[in-house]
Order: structure tokens, then C-alpha cells, then sequence
């Protein structure tokens, strides 16, 4: 991990770690349970968005909610939201007919766990209970319009959705990296640019604080997973929880593909450079550059 | 179809088509096209949305809404939003890994015109799409909670997916009228109460209202899902627009199957009869009584 200066530095995993304890008790409660009709698709919706992660999204929520003075009570629904999302494309980008893939956070995926429809209805379920959610869970007001606008813009087909798309049809296609740019501010990096906008809309932040959330969200996205991308090509299966190098095997475009490793690395820490640059001025306690020095450095 | 008194009908066919017309010109205007960035995705979604039916949901929202005097503007969103979540379903249905079907509407299904990827990302997208159109077409208020939370109660595991899982879990097992009424109640019934449900809470309409509603729209789904479990029995699949006879040969508890065509006729006549009864007090016009007598009476 790349030191800047030598100001003392908040602590990003322990705050990472804190608020995985938190989303993971909120998840619990508002999740429904395997005694609820029909079980079978509960146990399958909580073996995936209860399954061991870093819980990125929510921590983001609460990381940029925080530090632009929301409300903490505002943040659960806003980050409960963001990781059904995320746990809803885990099911269904690991399907036979997206990426096929057995192993997920350690664990058999959804359809090996259960069966390949219970997965595709679980993904469906958990979509829509991220929205649900939103509604059900804010309080009555004017902050749930622009929240689920923003979550519905990132997870559909100018954001995530759209990301996947362009992922499986740039398979064993040219390297380009505007073409890998592109997919990875989708597929990823709109939803993590999401979880910052949520956190700064929660606490009802001015025009300028969105700008600079926005851009910081997008340049950690990106520094995330650049990241991701090199952990495929040099960690084992062990260590990720899923299965490793599946990138180059099925000719997926990756940043270091493109540029090589050292040049990948090198990306990642300029993102997460860049990140920590334009939310400086929001960033009091020093935990979102923090976050951001984090994203590009982890081993996991 | 039946005639329970000599008065003047509302015209429900006319009304129907009339509101067919007008959720497909809403829809055109707010799905994304195929020229607009991922491409394949687009028309994937606008294959399925804005294929021909009946679109008996939306109908369902303009009708109730404006039985009930709400604000003919505040109509088109949620109306939108319940075909995108239909069209969504359908797709997702069709795919091998469900009911595995070639034909819906009269031409391909969606894996079948695409591939089973892009029918995945598409239904996830419809999905998406219709809670985003809420918070982002309806005014800043206070309907968008209460119509959001409604669409997602209707359309998750309580509502529309739960019945999916059901219908899936029932085939091939006992014969059980309480079994089959569970499924249809959720399978197609959520969402066409939540149609009714919608129109009210768009028309800002009282406790008794929307009682009153939530049991017309209940009954007239019944009445709905029996008349189609006979049709599926008694059909040519040139009618229908898909494969018939389908749910027999794959073993699915349908009514029918269960008291026979005969009692299955009469029991969807006595739902709509029901329907038209809890109905009236708001039911000036007759169109929503008509609408009932129209569900159970149709040939296609």
C-alpha cells in the first residue's frame, strides 16, 4: 500500500470490518427466513446475500454518509439495498449460460447449491427487494425518490446490467483498453459509485459534495477492480474464494491483459491517487482516501 | 359470457384495446432503443416489453384510477411499471431452466430470438426498469413510496416470484384445489391486485376504497388464471400465441385439472361475479364489473 504522507491514517479495514458486522445484522433482520412460504427460495436469497464478503458497498454508504453528516439511521436501507444488488449479480452472472461458474465466496454457487431456477428466481428476489426496501424502509420524505432513480440508473442497463452485456461480448475480442475501461466502469464501478451517491444523497449533500462523490466513486470503482483483475491472475483459488485465472481461460478483457501487470498495478494506485485527491476537501477524517489506499492494496 | 342484469355495459374490449394503445405508446417513449449503448440488450427488452398483448395490468391501473378519480397523469408510471414486471416475468419463465417454451405472443421467446444470457440481463433489466420509471416519472411526493412498496410486495417472494417457486415445486404432485388457488393467487394474482392496488393509491383513495379494490382485483385474478388454465386445455396454440396443452404434459396443477372443465368454467364466472359485487359501490361507470365479466368470458 502506497503511503502519501505521514498524517496518521484512519483505519480502513477495521471500518470496512465494523460495517460488515452492521449491514450483515440489518440483512438478518430484514431478510425473510427459510420458515417463511415458499423456504426454499429464502434459504437460497440468504445463502447468497448472507454469504462471507467484504460487504465494499454498504461500508461506502456509511463511509461517504458519514462524512458529509447524514443521518446514521438513514444509511441502513440506502446500504442494505446496494448489497442485494450485488449479491442478486453474483447469482446470476455465476449461471451456466453467463460465466459458469461452481465456487463463489468460498462456497458452491447459488445453482450448485440449490438448482439453476431457484437461482435465477432467488437473483430475481433479491433485485426486487433492494427497491422494495428503499420504499419501505426510509421514512417518509423526499429522499427516496432520488435514491432508488440513482440505484435503478447504476444496477440497469447504463450501469451494471449493461456492464455484464458488454463483458460477454468483448470476450476473446481485441484488447483495448477504452473497451476494458468502459466494461469495468459499468459492471462494477457503477454500483460502488452508487453506494458513495447514496451515502452523500442520504445526508442531503449540495451539488459540488455530489460532483466530487461522483468522481470519487468512479476512480475507486476503478482502482477496485483493476485490483480484482490482477488478484485473478495471481492469487489461488484459496484465497479468493472463487476460482482464479477463469479471467484468461475464457478470454475475459482484463486491465492487466491489456497493459501487462506491473503497468496494472501501477493504474490501480493512480486511481486510488486520484480518488483521495478529489474528495480531500470532504474527507475531514481522512477515511475515504483511507478506503480508497485500501481498495488498490488489499491481497484478498 | 354471462349477463347478470338488462343495464347498459360498459365496454370493456374497447376499454382495454384504448388502454393497450396508450401503454404501448408510454412504453416506446421510455424503454432505451437498440441504438443506444449495449444495443443487443435493448432490443432484447423492447422484444419482449412491447410484444403484442393484451396488457391487461395497465388496463387494470387506468380503469381503477379513474374509477376512482385519480389524476389521469399519475397513471402512465405505474401502469408502465406493471407491464415491464410482466414482460419481465415472461421472459424469465420461458427460459429452459423453468418452463423451457419456444413460443409466447406468436414468435419467439426471448432465449430463443436472443440467447439465454441476454433473455437472463434483459428480464433483469425490465425488472430494474419499472421501479426506476416510478421514482423517476411519477411528481415529488408522497405516492411513490406506497406505489413502490406495493409493486415490490406484488412482485417478490409474497407476491408473484413466491408463486413461481410454488408452481414449480407443485408439478407433478397431488391434486389439491387449495395447492392450485395458492399458486394463482400469487403467480399471476399479485400483480393484477397490485394493478387494482395501484390505481387506488394513485387516486389517493380511503381505507374502505382500497379494501374494496384489493378484493375486486383478487377475484377478478382468479377469474383471470382459471379462464387461461382452461384455454391452455381447450385451445389451438394459433389462438393463444404459445405452446397449449403444455401444462398437462408437464404435469402442472392447474384448475381444471383439479374439479374439471366444467366446474373450472363455473368457478370463473362466480370469482368474476364476486369481483363485480365488491366492486360496485365505486364502480360507477360499470367498467370495472365489465372488465371482470370480460376476464372470465375471453377466447384468447
Amino acid at each position: 500500500m502506497q503511503r502519501q504522507n505521514d498524517a496518521p491514517r484512519a483505519d480502513a479495514p477495521g471500518f470496512v470490518a465494523l460495517s460488515a458486522r452492521r449491514i450483515d445484522a440489518v440483512l438478518e433482520r430484514w431478510l425473510p427466513t427459510a420458515a417463511d412460504v415458499p423456504g426454499r427460495i429464502h434459504a437460497s436469497m440468504r445463502w447468497s446475500a448472507l454469504a462471507p464478503g467484504k460487504r465494499l458497498r454498504p461500508s461506502l454508504v456509511y463511509a461517504t454518509g458519514q462524512a458529509l453528516g447524514a443521518d446514521d439511521a438513514l444509511l441502513d436501507a440506502p446500504a442494505a439495498a446496494l448489497e442485494l444488488i450485488h449479491a442478486f449479480s453474483l447469482v446470476h452472472d455465476d449461471l451456466p449460460a453467463m460465466d459458469d461458474d461452481d465456487l463463489r465466496r468460498g462456497r458452491p454457487t447459488n445453482h450448485r447449491q440449490f438448482d439453476e431456477a431457484t437461482a435465477i428466481l432467488a437473483g430475481d428476489a433479491l433485485c426486487c427487494l433492494a427497491f422494495e426496501l428503499l420504499a419501505r424502509e426510509m421514512p417518509a420524505g423526499d429522499l427516496v425518490q432520488p435514491l432508488i432513480a440513482a440505484l435503478g440508473e447504476a444496477t440497469g442497463t447504463r450501469g451494471m446490467i449493461g456492464g455484464q452485456v458488454l463483458d460477454l461480448l468483448a470476450e476473446n475480442g481485441p484488447k483495448d483498453l477504452e473497451v476494458v475501461r468502459a466494461i469495468h466502469l459499468r459492471k462494477t464501478g457503477a454500483l460502488i459509485r452508487a453506494a458513495c451517491c447514496m451515502g452523500a444523497i442520504a445526508a442531503r449533500a449540495d451539488r459540488s459534495a455530489l460532483a466530487a462523490v461522483t468522481r470519487y466513486g468512479e476512480h475507486l470503482g476503478l482502482a477496485f477492480q483493476i485490483t480484482d483483475d490482477i488478484l485473478d491472475e495471481t492469487s489461488t483459488a484459496e484465497q479468493l474464494g472463487k476460482a482464479t485465472r477463469k479471467d484468461m481461460e475464457r478470454g475475459k478483457l482484463t486491465w492487466p491483459a491489456v497493459v501487462g501487470l506491473e503497468a496494472a498495478r501501477r493504474d490501480a494506485h493512480q486511481c486510488a491517487d486520484e480518488a483521495r485527491r478529489v474528495i480531500a476537501p470532504y474527507d475531514g477524517g481522512g477515511l475515504l482516501g483511507a478506503l480508497a489506499d485500501w481498495v488498490s492494496g488489499r491481497d484478498h
